[in-house]
């Protein structure tokens, strides 16, 4: 029997399975700093100790995406080594800050699966739950992924497809304990506006570009330990390496500072598409849509849910799908999510 | 109104504002160690705690470059991020060592403003201190830019144009608290020469060379929060990314540790001038020149004031300026500073 | 008289001499989240503190090749910055972990020397032995390299061969003080196969490659101080720069992870070759042989003998060594090594 990870086949997923996956994860101040060289973010809750101490919390947590790509990486080898496509997110709450020195572990659920009527591949969903060394669960999203089946003639499962929500409900979304926002520091943040001063359909161009170099993707995705080929091995698909879509993500978002620099936390992810794929040598822009404002019961903490869309520079402004109700060919990611501002 | 952040132009700066910079920054070991990784630096007081502890200090301290670019990098979107060009440095003055824990902010106050001719830009000087949380100073320094005007019909301002000091005087130089160089360890440190063997006027051809990467750069400026543009986007201006300054004033810091292993610690920058754009693909190259020695009232410590020149591989040695007085085109960098050596 | 390093030369070197290398350096978190950038690493003893803990330690070390590589790049200004190649490892036994906060200070003695027949080169054979800020010694190898003679005048030194253990025994391998591996967690570690599992002669094939970069290879070799020229001028050598050997090892070591995750802990080092250049752009790939197996005395550990070898990505699978018994062009490198494994 080979002793190497070929990865699991469609068939090889059950619906009620629950997958440990391996090599649990310490973080420290060193990914935190690597992820400020990976990203131009700015977000000054995640930057400064003494504005998360100011906001209630005792230093500043590893930003979001941090906790995020981590959690992720550690289910590529049982759940995407052999994906065709990442179809989709769903349900995705952050639950708990991660800070350093936290102990990051991830295990998947599988709620879900469909055979595609070509018989080679399915669709597999899973919820994935990410949790620190004390036990306590940091992270929860569904993701759902095409694999491919290994044997083509394995029966086809019964079809179980899930029943997911479109958007996390805002009274479902949680709050860091002890967050405070009620001596927030706006000219700290680096930007006046708040959670008013945003309109359900205001959209947001986020004006700076960023070239990516293959080097920066790589060192990235290594960093999650997220191992799918792909990203890393220049001969294993025409075309090149592809970059991680999750590397785009934190691009998107570290570039939606300018206009959103009060969108300090993320605490849900609605859904998300990577529209296109995205290689080294594109230059990535942003824009946002206010989609929903919400309240919260936390003090000075209201909920903005936008749209947050990644496309390459020459793509025409605010860019989306076209008459076809189709992704247009520049536009990469197509992201909905919650985030805490200051009401 | 406009979320996202236009810059500033030159009408928009008064003689005597002072504008407190945004996202205040917390370094932990990870700046240091991606310093190590993004320039070949080897003084060992920054090495090594071992060897920091043996000067008087209770660890070593972070890259006094790191607060350099740190503090820098706050500025940019008030202050360059409009500039057509950063004119100078002077009087600058690092008042404090910067720690693993150190939040660091930065305020700019403008002293100086001055149209040009043309009546489409004008010059402006700030003075910019960064500070840790405790609310100490720790960097203070002059720089001026060139802006250009967002209406060119505003009318132009009063000029004034302050009155800087040529050099750091060698008594205002700050040596950090319970520094002491009397039992300074030449062999750690990699060179055995101490400041008795500086002549001014002597000359050191660093001998090294770096070949820059797109990514590497990036990396290095993104880490200090540095948003200018022409930076990261690679459409952003004909030529490609213009390489950040201070990644020059870094490389060519950390090339001069051979020939000047002993020359510690910065404590002053009398001048700058960033002769040539730098872009990736160049190999930087590094020479210095003793300007001047002096004494200190510490233990065994004296300054060294080194012209820091960096300059493409294929320049010829000591390349600095033309019969006509302006830089040669190899030419990158010529940095005026003043460094703490062992007497 | 120069100020900098020129490097020593052949005849500069005398068998007896130690030499105290410069720079010592403390290493953090920092370094750990580079590592895990750079490389594809997984190995749960050094990803994970818990995992760390329930093996008895208080905590991740940092990884083993973090030590290596920073004993290493120590010993390059005085060792091989005149080297024409490095030959050869043997006899390389890690001592004791290290980790967050320990300063690293490496010393060489000259155990041999032995001159070309051309009288323009010879052979240097040096035993480096690392060690931390409590002046323990973590790790000792020996290391061979052609060094050019400055002098080709020089007298030829009377030839002294060190006489070379052909691998470490397993008697002496040094098992961590308080490791235990009764309590091993295969689930999180990533794979089920126990020492047992594992016959001598058995080729496992680790299926993925990494492309490198530029970038990368740099900021490793930087990061670990190593200031050999090759490595970082592209003008310095036809064909461009020379990546760092270690930076293979740590890549193939780290790429091992698929098929060998169980291999937790380097703690020899037999033998080890560099068989032919590598440089950006080439796709690394992996296979291991299994040498020997040995027992220990510490509870649950066994140790797995493995030749690690770095092929690029077009050679044929398993590519060593032609009939004339020289390695095959696409094999980069060839290392011998003792890592504990669960029994």
């Amino acid at each position: 029997m080979s002793k190497t990870n070929a990865g699991r086949f469609f068939e090889d997923y059950t619906v009620g399975e629950v997958i440990e996956h391996a090599v649990p994860r310490t973080l420290s101040g060193g990914e935190r700093a690597m992820y400020h060289a990976l990203y131009p973010a700015r977000h000054a809750f995640y930057s400064s100790d003494e504005f998360a101490r100011d906001c209630g919390l005792h230093e500043a947590p590893l930003d979001d995406l941090i906790a995020f790509h981590t959690v992720f990486g550690k289910t590529v080898p049982d759940i995407s080594l052999n994906a065709v496509a990442n179809l989709g997110y769903a349900e995705g709450r952050f639950l708990k800050p991660v800070h350093m020195g936290d102990t990051i572990s991830s295990r998947s659920e599988v709620i879900g699966v469909k055979q595609n009527s070509n018989g080679k591949t399915g669709v597999v969903w899973v919820r994935t739950t990410g949790s620190n060394h004390l036990g306590e669960d940091v992270l929860s999203y569904v993701r759902w992924v095409m694999v491919r089946k290994g044997n083509v003639d394995a029966p086809a499962p019964e079809t179980v497809v899930p029943d997911l929500a479109g958007s996390v409900a805002a009274s479902d979304l949680v709050v860091p304990e002890g967050l405070n926002f009620e001596g927030y520091n706006f000219a700290q943040a680096g930007e006046p506006h708040r959670l008013s001063d945003y309109k359900v359909g205001e959209k947001i161009d986020h004006v700076d570009g960023v070239t990516i170099e293959e080097a920066e993707h790589m060192l990235a995705t290594r960093m999650w330990q997220n191992t799918a080929k792909v990203h890393f091995d220049a001969t294993a698909r025409d075309g090149g390496r592809l970059i991680y879509g999750g590397h785009v993500i934190s691009l998107a978002r570290a570039l939606s500072f300018n206009g959103l620099a009060n969108a300090q936390i993320i605490v849900g992810l609605n859904s998300g598409a990577h529209a296109n794929p995205c290689g080294a040598g594109d230059t990535i822009k942003a824009w946002s849509e206010v989609l929903d404002v919400a309240e919260t019961d936390a003090p000075g903490i209201g909920a903005i849910r936008l749209r947050l869309v990644a496309q390459k520079a020459e793509a025409e402004p605010f860019s989306l799908k076209g008459d076809d109700g189709k992704y247009l060919p520049g536009v990469l990611l197509d992201l909905d999510y919650w985030a805490l501002m200051p009401v």
